[in-house]
Formats: structure tokens, C-alpha cells, sequence
């Protein structure tokens, strides 16, 4: 397959096993929503497990991705890349050289996705952290946008943005969020241990519950009354400070 | 009309008096293909003269544009934003205060521009130079994705790169490059002076026979064989490292 275009395998016996040898490389399931979840109850759990997400779709979203086949109401699209895991990757890391990665939380235009995947590498940034949900996944357009740059440093799949948030502070990091209300500038954050940055939505900015539990909040300074920075471009200063320092 | 939707205005004299009257506030000239060159030869040099893009275009195109309206084969396209001419706006600078300028060498990408006027307005850019050859107009769709600060900041319409690095230069400003081919690193360049620095296209980079003019080349470290960085991230990281400066 072309590295640029989406793949998919279809049929139950095929996506159960696509789930059980290669999860990492799968990047979401698709079921028919008029199928009784009591009859793909192990394919459920086995997703869930290993954080592939899976969406009940009505039959046309079916046709449309695969055509006329003998799906049985079951699709894999399998990702471009190969996601990790995080206690896998941690166990690599050497934390006293203090790295730093991006958590993102909600990123769903994938041509932003796909820019911060490309700069973080670039940066030398270590992982870039995506969770499963209300999250652009890892497709096509993004590895495209990316300049095929995706996937050349770990990207960690999480459940969700607490979850990537309770796995960083476990593993030691310092958690720092981006946002206009914060009265330290980035020029002026501590970057002499491991850090995450966390990398808000793209209206809403960092989810407010998340807000409140980071070790420190940091902005950039802003004029002519401009709100918030393009979340591409906000990963992209905060990267290249951090680089710059090293 | 909303600010985020295109306006126009046709029919041949309506669009002869917009191009006289404010000519700052015109996009774009659309002229149906099959009018004789010489019909319109008034309205083609008052263009030029102002910087004001003119392109022949099929009937269907116009169609498209305004619907079923006596157009008489002339399409103004309105901005969202007033454009500035060069030599009006250096005569508003105080240069002993070494501002910096972006010039646009052909970026295709509204996205990409629309991000670039906001970062640069963010991070005190003073002026934005966009040629009106083969590069995005700043439409509706720049004007969304810049979050709605485009012309927060002034944005001055030139012929071409050729002819903003001219006026640039003869304004005093030292002209710095984007190029992956540089030495010199953004963090030792030199901000002590008026600065202009050129970002090029998305896909080749700044025009060849611009980068052998530019007083200087500058470039990002990247890592993990990264070639190139988007070029709204490659404007963003030199416009903040040279706010972080002042």
C-alpha cells in the first residue's frame, strides 16, 4: 500500500486477529451499529485493552470506506505508522538525560496533527503522547501533512487525556500547560528535569479539569490583542525553546 | 457582510470605480477569457499600478463567483482586510528601533498564511510584505484561520518577492533566508538592525535567486533527518525568537 493512503481489512475473524497480532498498527474500528454489542463482546474488550478505538457506524459509513465486500459489519483501518505503548517506552528512557514530550489533548484538525508530529521530531522531542479519544487519529492526511515525518519518534497511544496525564506523573515528569492565563513566560519555565508539555484544543484550549492539575502554567507573550496561537505553532515554540536550551 | 465570507463586486464600471476609489481593499480582478485584451486596457493598468491582482478566467468561473447577474465579464473580489503600500508604510517606522518585517516568497496554503499573520501579529512583527504573484490572496479563508487577526498588523502588497526585496533593501532592512543549506543557526543571527526575513513556499523552499541575495542564511537545527519544518511553524519559530530578543 502506498504509505500515504488509508488500508483496511474487514470481516470478523480478519479484524479479530489484525486486534491480537497487531494492535499497534491498527488505528480504529468500525462496526456496524446494528449489530448486538453482546456478539462482538471479546473484540470489544480486546480493543479497549490495547487502546484501539472502536465507533459504531451506520452501514453507509461501511460501504463507503470498504465498497460492496463481505465485511459482516466489521472494519479495521490500519494506521501508517506504529504506535506504542507507554510503559513500554518508558522503560527505554533514560530520565536523568531529562527528555521532554508533548501530551496532546483534543487536536482534531489533522493538518495540525500532522505539522506537530513533523516539528516535534525536528526538535528532538522523545514522544509525542495521542489518546484514543476526541483526538484526530493518525491517518493518511496526517502522515501526508506531516511530510511523511510521523512515526520517527514514538507515538504513544493513551485512552485518554487524564490517563496520559496520570502516566506521566508516575513516570516522574513535570507536567506544564500552555495557556493565556498563566503568568510565568515561557522564556522563564524550568526545563532542567523531564518535562510534558501539554498542547490544548484547538478552540477550547487545555480541558479545564487538566488545567488545574498541572505542576506549572506557562504562555507566550502576546500583542496587537491576538487571544491564543495555532496549536501547531504552539507546540512548535514551545519544542524549539526547550531544544534551544539543551 | 460577514468577515469571513468573500464579497464582490461586478459589472465592468462598478469595478473600474472599486479599483479607483479604494483600490487598497480589492483582492482580486476576475475578467472573462474571451474579452478582447484591449476593451479593458484602462482597467488593466490601474491594476497593475496598485498592485491589484488581474486574472482572465472562463465564463463558468464567473458564473461560479456571482451567479446569474449582468457582470458583463468583470469581477471584483473584495478583501476582508486593507492592504498598504511599502512607501507610505516605511515613512510611519522609526528604524533606529530595529523592527522586523516577514516577506512571503509564494505561500499557496490560506491555512498556512492565515496562521502566519497571526503568529507574526502576536509576536510584534511590524509588516507583513505579500506578493501578488503566485501567492494566496488574503480571502475569507485566510481571514477565518487567522483567528480573525489578519491586518491586525499592516500587510503590504508588492509586485513580487523580487520587488519587496528590492524596497527592503533600499529601505535599509538587512534581509535573512530560511534555508536548510545555512550555517549560521537562528539562535547567533543578528537582531540589532531592521530585519526582513523571507519564508518561502511550502514545497521548494524560498526562490533560488533570492536566496542569493539574502545578506544572510539562517537555519533551524532539526533532528531525526527532518528536511524542512511547515512553513507557518518555520515563521512562528523565527518571528518569537526574535520577540524573545527585544
Amino acid at each position: 500500500m502506498s504509505k500515504t493512503e488509508n488500508f483496511f481489512i474487514y470481516g470478523k475473524k480478519p479484524v479479530e486477529e489484525a486486534l491480537q497480532t497487531r494492535p499497534k498498527q491498527l488505528d480504529k474500528i468500525f462496526v456496524k451499529n446494528s449489530l448486538r454489542p453482546n456478539s462482538y463482546k471479546n473484540l470489544y474488550e480486546t480493543a479497549s485493552k490495547n487502546h484501539v478505538p472502536l465507533v459504531t457506524v451506520p452501514d453507509a459509513k461501511i460501504l463507503n470506506l470498504v465498497g460492496r465486500v463481505n465485511h459482516q459489519g466489521f472494519v479495521a483501518q490500519m494506521s501508517n505508522i506504529e504506535y506504542s505503548n507507554f510503559f513500554e517506552w518508558i522503560e527505554t528512557q533514560d530520565l536523568s538525560k531529562n527528555p521532554a514530550v508533548l501530551l496532546l489533548d483534543g487536536i482534531e484538525d489533522p493538518h495540525n496533527l500532522g505539522a506537530i508530529l513533523r516539528t516535534a521530531a525536528a526538535a528532538g522531542i522523545e514522544a509525542v503522547i495521542v489518546p484514543t479519544q476526541n483526538q484526530a487519529p493518525v491517518n493518511a492526511t496526517v502522515f501526508k501533512t506531516s511530510a511523511g515525518t510521523a512515526g520517527r519518534i514514538p507515538i504513544i497511544r493513551v485512552h485518554d487525556t487524564t490517563q496520559g496525564f496520570k502516566d506521566l506523573k508516575l513516570a516522574g515528569f513535570s507536567v506544564l500547560g500552555l495557556d493565556g492565563s498563566a503568568k510565568k513566560e515561557i522564556w522563564d519555565a524550568d526545563f532542567s528535569i523531564p518535562v510534558a508539555f501539554i498542547i490544548g484544543n484547538e478552540g477550547r484550549g487545555i480541558s479545564r479539569n487538566l488545567l488545574k492539575q498541572c505542576d506549572e502554567l506557562i504562555k507566550f507573550p502576546m500583542e496587537h490583542n491576538v487571544e491564543s496561537l495555532n496549536a501547531s505553532v504552539s507546540a512548535a515554540l514551545i519544542s524549539y525553546e526547550w531544544k534551544r536550551r539543551r
